[in-house]
């Protein structure tokens, strides 16, 4: 089999730059070209050193980058891709947008979120969003995946059991998220300059971060029907990860057993999602620089809340990672080819 | 005026140096002797060598320390103090216990969680709950005060308002807690070892936390009437500081604006409680080294929920700062004497 | 006694937000006005967050501050101070030069290294090296210190018992420095994003940074007679602290022994420099958030050199912390007034 | 070619660990069985908790261990390895031993530093210094490796070329080497305890670390004659890495082009030593969790020394990775099989 010639669009960014760190090591992948608007020219080492002699090549323009490949990621800011992608598609590529521009089906809910107007809307029938827990399938036989956020992956897949069960009361939710500093990606502010972030720690966007309508459609798709969610997002004082504590009303009356079970059951074939054993509760270091999912849960009695914890590398499963495996699925291969299974222990 | 002569029982512990290098700076206090059960005899400076030539005192035993003192800091684990305090009130001594064993007013709440029976169940009638925002004048009357738990302090604190002015259905009290590896103490184990927690973040005690009842028993003395409290504690990678999120849907139609000024007004002559301006998020850097607790809040209009975040550095007003907070109302000293009004900038 | 009328210009970087620190906490001073050229009409506590309803004032414009004081702090970028220090000084007024400018005698020296010629070369006659250790009596009858650079004081430190008394080689002098990221400043770049900065650790400026020449000509009034030193300076994922190694041959046959009890007697009557017992090694963390600067020393008699670790807080006795015991020395206070004698425990 | 089945002794300990998780993504590798003498039936996925669900095996004992294998990679403390590796090699088995009992060919030396008296003299005459960079064909021949310590791998990396080309003084060399946590290994300590460690950094066995003979014995074999090297290690507070700073007098007239081009020619076909343009220095970060080596240099005129800096992981090319380099080349696999050419961004 011929290695797939794959190309990085927004190369530059962090996403862009672990995506470029995982398809150096897949066995099925040659990187064809890297494009970056702000940094063309420069070499993708000399922003990223730990590269120096393993890829030293330039940041070419987004045209160059769409010729040499068969499918390509495209890992830009919202309102970016979607011109790119429809100019990818008509050239008869595959297209892994790791942006925001095509993961709300309702385009409304984009526009007023995002504050950008969707120019190809016939495009977003065909796309599908790639939570492959859920679209696996519909993953397998589209040109177009809308790779989910980072807070929406921690938050779905700790959901997805209990929502779809309908075990829950929706209306009860309350998502408290906690994300490393590389969330808040590579440009520059007070807010990552190491001597405020270090030893810091806070709550931003309260109840107004953007991920907001994207974990309350497809929750509904997972059959939450019509739901508010609040969600409040922290960031930590680490490079990578999200851990998110989910709190919600048992709708009715289920015991921690029979929750775990069904948790267990739900996620047994799943590659990159484990659920722990009782009493255990995941950690952010368990999962960092692999595609993992832990997910921790018990029920509280004395209130009769179902508590959810659920921690992802938001660099892997929650943004590149994730892009692979939807790649894997759409060129057939394994689905857990070139990627991480387990953490580093330290 | 004379100093007043202080000891602390107990002083090896977290809470027992940050005490010390309080009371070391504060100008109307002598520091008599320290006491530790298992550092009897090494100095002071050695444990803490940041307090060389500064402070070399030996440990000694807790009845020496008790002889040269008027009042006393006892920072004991639970179980440990009460006896201690009957033996220092016969005395005629003051204390102030920053361990739990008075902290609950109902006894049997207390041998329930922390399995402990008290032995003096007299002495617990005289003591009061420390919390100067509170209790203040009650405190200015006793000579034994409670010092509250560290998780406590900043939940109440970012509570009362609302509590006391039932805005809110305390049945949807959600407590999502944050604290540094201080909090976890002195000893040695695998959670704390640095490779281990450094870039780790996790959940832990999941509705289980000994400061659960301490909550819901001063919340109802707040006005909440019986509440069961979902408590949900995480270990962050900093040394210091607790930020608490605290979700509760509001009772009645109130907006973010006369919350706002509720919080403010009902703060308004708090030397250490800052309320923010709407829109400001607390951070845990803003008030590390410092007494203070800083507050912020909005109100969620999709699913009416009031958000509050409230951060003390879990050292200071947590534990030692508020310790000496009370010393000060205690003896009739101005309340904000020789603690930290402000964080250092980083 | 009334309390002095200080002003900072400068005070929105991080040495100046560190000396208000100091300063509003010092019982003998009245913090006038504060200047930025950047944010002015901007609140102190905007930037600093920690200061919230603690010192709200605006920053203003160098003149007011200086019409309102008596004595001027002033924190600029080199280049910067010059001529503000003619003026105040014209004006009658004292100054403490946080900066470069004045720290140099060798005005040769500045413009090579530093590319920038004096205006007003009269006025560095009668500036002092504001190292009190070093030039006590000089700072006391100056109007102008020049307040010495923090790797500087760390070095200079650790070295002059051994220089002073001629024990050394100062021709095999190395020395190895590391420094925390507060010392690169505010302003924002890549190299200081938390997520580069956070488990990295780095040489910079190998042998070429700014103090070298400072460090070379006080080594001279110390009594080493003309050097070249060779410094590499490191940046470590800490905020705060400096440790210099600093490795020197013997020049005769000196035990470990004697040099420690040089070391020892050298410092005895120091408040702000300890020198430790035999065997014990200094740490960052057991100096931060103080004006202390530990020493530890010992002999390799394998290779017959002389190793001395001596440790700072850069922002304290490296920066804002010396300048206020300048200040003290300058207006006839008590040394130690108003300054963290030991840090936090943790 | 069927995989060899490999097993690791000691596998509890953080290299053991590390090794795993090298080892489970080695297409050429089966891992067999682990041990561990004082957690021997619990499972490795409970002592790490990232490898739940892809590693559960319970640690059995050594000899379950050496039955199952063909090559055994032995992690275990100095003194417990050489008895092992005695029974591993009579059956037969090849033996890369991580620890320190085979390290330095002059068995005097080992008592001196290590305490410990050889058992099996003769077994030292046939077992290979791994470091393959110095000793690639003789690893390739032998069934006994001792992989390297940490500290000298990163600093004779960093002298090899100079020293082998008599370019430098070897009497006026400095090592000031700066270690990540991991480097003190798995045991529990008030020093690795998170609130100590955290924002510290200390010097520690100043002159007196075991890796010192080691040293300066490969020094010897790579042409420094005898020496004696001046060696002071300090702890950093990051997870991984080890940064040696090297000092040393140049022995004639070189200047920086050509010590730089001599660099460079060197490792010109080492796959896994990196030496940086000039100007550019490295950063722990650009290397941890890959086995690479970056050298950076350059010469300080003023004084006429060369300065190198030096960057590895210490769990990887510091031990696990160089183990499982050392590996391939005895089994005559390709030599970056399986090993992370670069570190990921961040």
């Amino acid at each position: 089999m011929t290695n797939v010639q794959v190309g990085v669009i927004g190369a530059s960014g962090y996403v862009g730059a672990e995506l470029i760190g995982i398809l150096l090591n897949h066995p099925n992948v040659d990187v064809t070209k890297v494009s970056s608007g702000q940094n063309k020219g420069r070499l993708f080492s000399d922003l990223y050193p730990s590269y120096t002699g393993q890829f030293d090549q330039p940041f070419v323009d987004n045209e160059t980058v769409i010729e040499a490949s068969e499918l390509l990621f495209i890992c830009l800011p919202h309102g970016k891709s979607e011109a790119l992608v429809k100019q990818c598609i008509d050239k008869g590529k595959k297209v892994i947008d790791v942006g925001a521009d095509f993961r709300l089906d309702d385009l409304g809910l984009y526009e007023e979120w995002y504050g950008v107007e969707s120019q190809f809307p016939d495009l977003h029938t065909s796309s599908v969003y790639g939570l492959p827990e859920m679209n696996r399938e519909k993953i397998r036989e589209t040109s177009l995946v809308a790779n989910p956020g980072c807070y929406p992956t921690s938050i779905l897949l700790g959901l997805y059991p209990a929502v779809s069960s309908k075990l829950v009361d929706m209306n009860t939710l309350v998502i408290d998220a906690k994300s490393g500093v590389t969330g808040a990606g590579k440009g520059l502010s007070d807010a990552v300059h190491f001597a405020n972030k270090n030893e810091g720690f806070n709550a931003y966007k309260v109840g107004t971060h953007r991920h907001t309508p994207e974990i309350e459609e497809k929750l509904g798709d997972m059959g939450a029907g019509d739901v508010n969610v609040l969600f409040v997002p922290h960031l930590l004082p680490v490079n990578r990860g999200i851990l998110s504590t989910l709190y919600v009303a048992l709708a009715e009356n289920v015991d921690a057993e029979k929750v775990h079970a069904l948790y267990e059951a739900f996620y047994a074939d799943e590659p990159f999602v484990t659920v722990l054993k009782k009493g255990n509760w995941p950690n952010i270091s368990h999962v960092t620089h692999s595609n993992q999912c832990h997910i921790g849960l018990t029920v509280d009695e004395r209130t009769n809340r179902l508590i959810i914890v659920s921690v992802i590398d938001n660099m892997q499963k929650g943004a590149a990672g994730q892009a692979v495996q939807n790649f894997n699925i759409m060129t057939n291969l394994k689905e857990t080819e070139g990627l991480s299974m387990a953490a580093p222990s330290f």
